[in-house]
């Protein structure tokens, strides 16, 4: 019992460390739906490339895979107890009931994501399309169970 | 007036690239407001820690540092010819009419913000202190005359 008390105030001080990075739940909202929309903006242009939608250019391949590994990181500390409230948001309550299962799916996103600078950098398509490719994977993962439409 | 006009061709290709990085006008002003939403929000706590507000952390400093350093860069393409229409937006129309200052400005900021790092890693608050005040004047010196209230 020590124990799970420890581990719960444990688990409520990082929380409240997260929110304080915000002035308000809706601060927070409005934060991880920003950094929900860059970083689809980025990844969008490797899948364009990954598609044969755009010219395959590991140079601009490369600028936005980069990118996508910053941005990737981005929304999860946003997503703090008590920042389920205050301003229209598609997260739904699973976030916060199944916490577990939704850091442990952008935990794996955050490894798919690291590979795709390297697939960019190989200037081989048939690695960006993977690489691509199980990103998107992580991506859907989540959203299926945590986004709402 | 050859070189005139193929300066004109120029930037009007260098203008539709960027736009073409966006599906709408209203695609590039939502991506550049949820870019400096980001900026703002990872500098904002380089600034509390600046204005002693919060405890100096290096490591949190550095990594903050670090996200505003490939943050700052995002909006500019964003703001191409003829994204000024379509969404609300505090761009004023000085964007597009005095682009080299605009031009000029962006550049600076990156100059100032390459600095914070450094700053933020010297463990030393007064370091921190002149990196994140002239990255604010730079911020200020742009909104100034670009950003309408």
């Amino acid at each position: 019992m020590k124990k799970t008390f420890a581990t719960l105030v444990l688990a409520l001080a990082a929380a409240a460390s997260a929110q304080a990075q915000f002035k308000s739940p809706e601060d927070a909202i409005k934060y991880r739906q920003a950094a929900m929309r860059l970083t689809s903006s980025h990844f969008g242009r490797l899948a364009a490339m990954a598609q044969g939608k755009v010219p395959f250019d590991a140079k601009i391949a490369a600028d936005n895979a980069d990118v996508v590994v910053v941005l990737a990181k981005l929304p999860f500390p946003a997503f703090a107890e008590g920042t389920d409230l205050d301003a229209p948001s598609h997260a739904k309550p699973e976030v916060w009931k199944e916490a577990a299962k939704f850091k442990d799916l952008a935990e794996k996103l955050q490894t798919e994501v690291a590979k795709l600078p390297a697939a960019a950098r190989s200037g081989d398509l048939a690695q960006l399309k993977v690489a691509v490719g199980n990103v998107g994977k992580s991506c859907k993962a989540c959203h299926d169970t945590f986004k709402s439409d």
